[in-house]
């Protein structure tokens, strides 16, 4: 492979140029092995914050990642695959009930997922909630379980793209996270290596979000649906709300509960609104025809719930923990909810104990925060608005704290509006 | 002293914000401390590189590095003291005769020097080739020396700026060197630590300077002017033509050659203009009424020149080492040479062996390219253009290379131009 110097690659993108394909595979390789160093690839980061990568520069870059570790084969499996990506929200469980749902349609679905870091919860750290359930599975496991039960919800193992795991790590310390480019790829180089034929995007959009402004998620959804879809990876996005929470709760085991409420037939309406929005999406996707309206209500997607549930070593029908705390937020006047804050609402959730600061901290399963009325209902004066759990009451004034202004009331009733806003 | 986060203040910056004065104290000490990572620093300075730093920034970046060291103290001299600074250029001795010169005027010359790294030779490399001088000395005996001859040039302790010492060997690896506002906290931070009274800057701008356009060296001298000034030197810089080389010598042993033919009345016109130039900005920043083309011409400045190389162990009357191969360039065509290319003669005589690629490597103090005829002069096809000295005929070949197209010959004469250009 051919050689090349960091510090002129750095100049080149900095001062506006592009980087060739084999700079490109260069850097990555280099960066993998140690060859360029972390201030190197920062600096490097942050002229492309400010320069972005072209259109020929991104994918490069992906597959690039791609190419430094394993890429996982789905192509065995007597079923099609498909799988979803959040870029991240408060009270966002919907994984919990669409890859059951999906895999009482007909489509296997391989969902590697991660941890929470800051005030949006993880699926993992929600899953693990329930006594026994493990998140790390070899290859070989995820591949039967993903043929005898159709759905898996597991850790990333750490062959897939450790390119991008090192290079995620150094965005976070050195304040260039927020790259479109970068993102895309990060996102990318994942779902691609990890082998699914299609992918269905969810793009959060708002206060609550990574990306507040609906232009930015516009352009994260583009970006990411043109680098899958380069990648042979069938591959749409939806462009969806994220200013108020998602459902009624944020947290862990209370997230899980809900959804098996989903599952069940009941739950939050937006909760059941965008699970079945990403479901007929992913079977679109898919190519197959099937109504996910009808599995969930037959009772299907929950028979697979309980399965997948229980090939992970957890007990679906087991009692999910309860917090050693509670404290009840009230409504401070009669009207209607006309907002809910789910940034204060995700902060709050953390600071309880249901995220970590750190990547080595533990979290609290039955940490959280839940809620009864939502956007566009009534409430009175007194009446409990928030409800807050934590094993740990030292948590709760800072939490309140974060709560004091999430919820504002007026006189007239607002629509909340719909989840799905767009597609791409 | 309050604590921050340093991704806070990346992001800050990143975004176009300025940073507060206790801000920028914190992250320099910080990072002087390790607690701030190089990682984190690299994406710093690439923001700069983006955004800058304004007219309140800067000063208090630069005092920050200051106050990572030592600060020098000449107030107990019995003479007012003043400096130079060349941000650097091919042949640029002018170091050399100035120091004595000035001191033979009665102002006290402290000049704090480097050594060389690319194609701008380095002071210290320069009067190394002088048998028996050493750079080295204590803050005591430089103090002695400045007091009994007037002059010294010896090599910047380690403790000035210790932070500018960690930021540049950064910068120099992260592609991260072309920012004027940390080019000029670069400089001026070490020179203000150095405790000069007067400080003249000769601000290098064209082909074979670090800074090519007329604009960003005006850019520079402003910025690096109203930073002394501010910390309470007496600043000013001339900006100065570097298309050419100057003199007819770059290299070490050549140029101290050239130097001493300087002190003894002689050399090429562009040297001493720039000499006494320079020297009179020194002694009008220092207050002090005198006529340094006096100096040169008495004699003076020689015997300070003698007095200054004995007092650290050379022996100004020893002979100069010679090269061990010689190498002759000839004139192709007859006619007036229109153009010589400082990069390319500099690029030969660091090929030679003159300077050096890494910070650890040694230097030839016999390489070198000398020349008899400028840009104006005429030339026959078959005369003698430039002289390449080396005592590793191998380097020759790839220095010939570098001065294939260095010397341009034309029908017309044309007017070598002023040195300097302008003044602010």
């Amino acid at each position: 492979m051919a050689s090349f110097d960091v510090v002129d690659l750095i100049r080149t993108k900095r001062d506006g140029g592009v980087l060739s394909d084999d700079e490109i595979r260069w850097l990555i390789r280099a960066y993998t092995d140690g060859g360029v160093g972390d201030e190197q690839m920062a600096a490097m980061a942050m002229a492309i914050f400010f320069r972005g990568l072209d259109g020929r520069e991104l994918p490069t870059w992906t597959t690039a990642m791609i190419n430094t570790g394993e890429r996982m084969d789905f192509s065995s499996l007597s079923r099609p695959t498909a799988d979803k990506h959040s870029t991240g929200g408060v009270g966002d469980k919907i994984t919990l009930p669409l890859a059951p749902l999906v895999a009482a349609c007909g489509v296997a679905v391989p969902q590697l997922s991660g941890r929470g870091l800051g005030h949006t919860g993880g699926t993992l750290d929600k899953l693990e909630a329930i006594p026994g359930w493990r998140a790390s599975l070899s290859n070989a496991d995820m591949l039967a379980q993903l043929e005898d039960v159709g759905a898996v919800i597991c850790a990333a193992g750490t062959g897939l793209a450790p390119a991008d795991k090192k290079l995620y790590a150094l965005r976070d310390v050195t304040g260039t996270v927020e790259s479109i480019a970068m993102i895309s790829a990060s996102i990318m180089s994942k779902k691609i290596a990890e082998g699914t034929g299609s992918l269905v995007l969810d793009v959060k959009t708002g206060s609550g979000a990574f990306m507040k402004t609906r232009e930015n998620s516009d352009a994260l959804a583009r970006t990411m649906v043109a680098l899958g879809k380069a990648a042979g990876v069938n591959t749409v996005a939806l462009v969806t709300a994220m200013d108020a929470p998602l459902g009624r709760s944020a947290g862990n085991a209370c997230e899980v509960a809900e959804a098996v409420e989903v599952l069940a037939g009941g739950g939050p309406a937006d909760v059941v609104d965008l699970t079945l929005a990403l479901a007929r999406e992913m079977l679109a996707c898919a190519g197959v025809d099937a109504d996910p309206a009808e599995a969930l209500a037959s009772g299907r997607a929950m028979d697979v719930w309980k399965r997948m549930i229980a090939a992970q070593g957890g007990d679906p029908d087991s009692p999910l923990p309860v917090a050693q705390h509670t404290e009840v937020v009230r409504a401070a006047s009669d009207g209607f909810i006309t907002s809910m804050d789910a940034m204060a609402v995700g902060l709050a959730a953390w600071r309880l104990g249901a995220g970590r600061a750190r990547k080595e901290d533990p979290v609290q399963a039955a940490a959280g925060v839940t809620w009864t009325a939502g956007v566009g209902d009534r409430v009175s004066a007194g009446q409990e608005l928030f409800r807050l759990s934590t094993d740990d009451a030292d948590r709760v004034p800072r939490a309140l704290e974060a709560l004091a202004d999430a919820v504002t009331i007026g006189a007239e009733r607002v629509d909340p509006g719909p989840v799905v806003l767009g597609a791409c």
